[in-house]
């Protein structure tokens, strides 16, 4: 019997989720036991509020997988952790309205406790759809893969753009230091990415700061004084989430205090906190650069291996929801660095859900050559190739927009 | 009998200022008249401290053209009032040092006021050095030209980033406000380029505030709660030298004050200001972007139509300071839109240095039908084609490093 799939998307944007949609509704079209594709918008919301779009003869596949940001609209939606929550029933009764077998859910850390509650609910349940979650978050801090996707384009990102910085900000002969700060929450995958310049043997970043090293403001600012002796032109690359050795918040004190539903509380300001200080301390030209939605959302800069693991990852989910797998995550296991290529297995979501994945210890130490090689070794790969375009006649890009 | 010729860059970098100085050396390169190419290290400084590095047998030249910010490095440094004052005879004493027959000066309006007093300085001298100025500035705000070399390529940052950027604001089914800071100085240029998605037909920006028009922000409060009742993602495009009503910058009582070497007040923080303002008197999700140096240095979205303009405009001066027009800025005139060409001419640059070309009075009503279009009109053709790129083995770009 024929069975209708829903897929929605939830937590932050990245270039890349879109493709993962793709590859869901590209498998799904192909496969005779599902009947409708549903899109739900706004993650689960849409779901709870009877937002669903049929997608089912969707065929703008290509678009859509250079389309940045979240087609069907995102939510930071957190589900009860009381299973016996109304809000459960009422997600169930919409599921049984519209015939669902499959729940196919595209995100980060967040979300895949979503999925890993609902799994959780059905469990037992007669005719329970398959929940399925498929990983998605430019943070690269999900457990249990190799890499999520939209951290490859992320990190093409911010390689490309620390390159150009670098030389605007080596234009005058006078002292001067740039600040630039980097997403990721509480990991530093994307700081590396920044630091690609310096690990592939250039000499800026002059410092970089990520949150799995405690952070020292002395220390800080003794380097940058030392720095400055050698170079006029200070760059640094730093984590949003970086801390002290208390575990505090580096400028927490000047931050909004503002908390979003998942309790974490909204990391910004660093660079501003640092540009201050470095002011203060040193007294020199110093100004800070947020990178903000720009490193999450530029799909000009999309990373095609990137893009197309991500089309394919929405593919295995599907074959694998079909199979009969439910609570499940969709990994990536790297097979080999030269060629770069993977292969893709599913993970048990509830050693998914709320883990983080940070840099591992052995690769602290930016300055060892072999550590540099060993972490371009880990992120080349991942930002390599450019994402067609689909320019209208004004040469802007066009989007697939739901 | 040869001459040598001394090129030099100053103000603030942009995409395209390398290509004019690519322009410079290839023309230069081909006339029998001129003997030595010098480059002088950051702007006039370099005369000054006898920073200059031969150029005659540089061939890398279409790798110039696509090498982001200044690659003989810049300075602000203000020529006094005084002709009589003594560095002008220390930058004469090195002109005549290194048989210096032209000097051109690639900048914006500051720059030609650097090039305007030598001319000055060296009127009815004999055997004085011809002094060319070569238009540069992403602001645009150069009067005497059509438009400057180096808009093009930040008006065309502006516009696929603000693409971007709308995909990405519009996510969650929450009222949210964005708010991104243009550059520009005292002029709306780059902020119209920020606005084409909207000026093309779109709905947003919802709302966009140049300089050249006074700023209320009781009236902008006020549009940001009439534009909430039809749009829950509200995106603002602002110019960080908005002013109001009064003519004193917005915000600029949370500024720092600081002042450069021309008495312009450094500009930045109206967006932090606005989301302030907006948290307090709305109290929705607001969040202000700072584009930064991005939009000045981002070369992988360098516009192909200005980085060939550029390299002409450098090619034109050399032949035009050959042909003894000296005391002149090299302008570009728009011959037709479509298909777009140009011609060049030179303008008295005693008619172009301290001016400033502001965003002309009929263009201020951006919801008419018929402006939209004639500013699509005028700058699309500026912002088309992409350069050429010079990848390493690692899929990032290399650059010219003098």
């Amino acid at each position: 019997m024929k069975k209708n799939l829903i897929v929605g998307q939830s937590g932050g944007p990245s270039v890349a989720i879109n493709a993962t949609l793709a590859g869901v509704i590209a498998a799904a079209q192909q496969e005779e036991r599902i009947g409708s594709i549903y899109g739900s918008r706004h993650g689960i919301e849409g779901v709870l509020y009877d937002r669903l779009i049929d997608l089912t003869d969707f065929r703008d596949l290509e678009k859509l997988k250079a389309t940045p940001a979240m087609a069907l609209g995102s939510c930071r939606c957190k589900l009860p952790d009381d299973l016996e929550a109304p809000i459960y029933q009422t997600i169930d009764a919409v599921l049984k309205q519209y015939n669902i077998g499959y729940f196919l859910y595209i995100g980060g850390n967040d979300s895949m406790d979503t999925v890993s509650k609902l799994s959780r609910f059905y469990q037992g349940k007669a005719d329970a759809p398959i929940m399925m979650g498929l990983p998605k978050t430019i943070d690269n801090d999900l457990a249990g893969t190799d890499h999520t996707p939209g951290y490859g384009s992320a990190a093409k990102y911010l390689a490309v753009t620390m390159n150009e910085l670098i030389r605007d900000t080596a234009i005058y002969a006078v002292k001067s230091v740039t600040i630039v700060e980097v997403m990721g929450r509480h990991a530093g995958w994307l700081t590396l990415a920044a630091a690609l310049p310096k690990l592939l043997g250039g000499q800026k970043p002059d410092i970089i700061a990520i949150p799995e090293v405690p952070f020292s403001e002395s220390d800080f600012i003794n380097q940058v004084r030392e720095k400055m002796k050698t170079t006029d032109n200070i760059v640094i690359a730093v984590s949003e989430g970086i801390r002290n050795e208390k575990g505090e918040y580096v400028g927490s004190s000047a931050k909004s205090g503002a908390i979003d539903n998942f309790g974490h509380a909204y990391l910004s300001g660093v660079g501003k906190h640092l540009e201050l200080l470095v002011r203060n301390e040193i007294g020199c030209k110093v100004r800070s650069i947020e990178l903000n939605l720009m490193q999450r959302c530029s799909s000009h800069l999309g990373s095609l291996t990137d893009v197309e693991e991500s089309f394919s990852i929405g593919k295995f989910g599907v074959r694998a929801a079909l199979a009969g797998e439910t609570g499940r995550m969709v990994a990536v296991k790297r097979e080999t660095n030269e060629p770069y290529s993977v292969s893709m297995h599913t993970v048990e979501i509830a050693d998914v859900a709320n883990l983080e994945q940070l840099v591992p210890n052995k690769w602290f130490d930016l300055e060892d050559k072999e550590i540099q090689q060993e972490i371009c070794r880990y992120i080349l790969p991942l930002i390599q190739g450019d994402i067609p375009r689909f320019q209208n006649d004004y040469g802007l890009n066009e989007y697939v927009i739901f």
